[in-house]
């Protein structure tokens, strides 16, 4: 298959891409990460997210630890060609580490940053092998 | 009013957040931009969605220009601190320059960027002094 549809993205000087993960059956928004092309390609080849691992230093297959892995209904691209979007079904209804069903679950309220949505499950059960 | 909740945003090298734009009643995604401290703070105190303009070094009032401004229903923040989420109301429901409702309006299909969503109003009409 060509690979055009990869040359149009426009890779920052680190070679990455910003990526959104949205829910693609609530709208949620559920996490930001990074994509490097290899990420990006094999997201697409494989229906399952992948992302570039910043701190890592290495490819990142989203639930690799965790189970929670995210099912990609529909990629997208936005103008400036610098932000992707996934469409995607997250497996066991928890993207975030802390547990949370995504990573936005604070909320600025009167000046104060305020968790508005519950842990689902303990970090410590969901990254335990024992469990 | 204490400016600790902008303290606990954690600023890239550059001084900048990824900001997300979602409209707060559909759930659709919006676009994605930069917000410096200022950014930020103006954003909070006026309800309206401030961004910092990398391309021409300097805020960006979402709207100035287009007349599309963005109203702000709530604002959120993710578990590392570094992506803001601005839940908006789309003045015009436009929010991107090239006039479709948004900038995510290209979705791989087949290996290609199809546009599947229309221009609601030429560019040429928007930013036109003489409309």
């Amino acid at each position: 298959m060509s690979e055009t549809w990869l040359d149009q993205v426009a890779w920052d000087a680190a070679g990455l891409v910003a990526a959104i993960a949205q829910d693609a059956a609530s709208g949620k928004l559920l996490m930001m990460a990074w994509m490097n092309r290899e990420a990006l390609a094999e997201t697409a080849r494989t229906g399952r997210a992948v992302y570039w691992s910043r701190s890592r230093a290495k490819l990142w297959r989203k639930g690799e630890e965790s189970g929670h892995e995210q099912k990609v209904r529909g990629i997208r691209l936005d103008c400036d060609g610098d932000v992707v979007v996934l469409e995607v079904e997250q497996v066991g209804g928890i993207a975030c580490h802390t547990g949370h069903g995504r990573c936005f679950f604070r909320k600025l309220e009167n000046g104060v940053w305020v968790e508005t949505e519950p842990v689902i499950r303990p970090p410590g059960e969901i990254y335990n092998p024992g469990r």
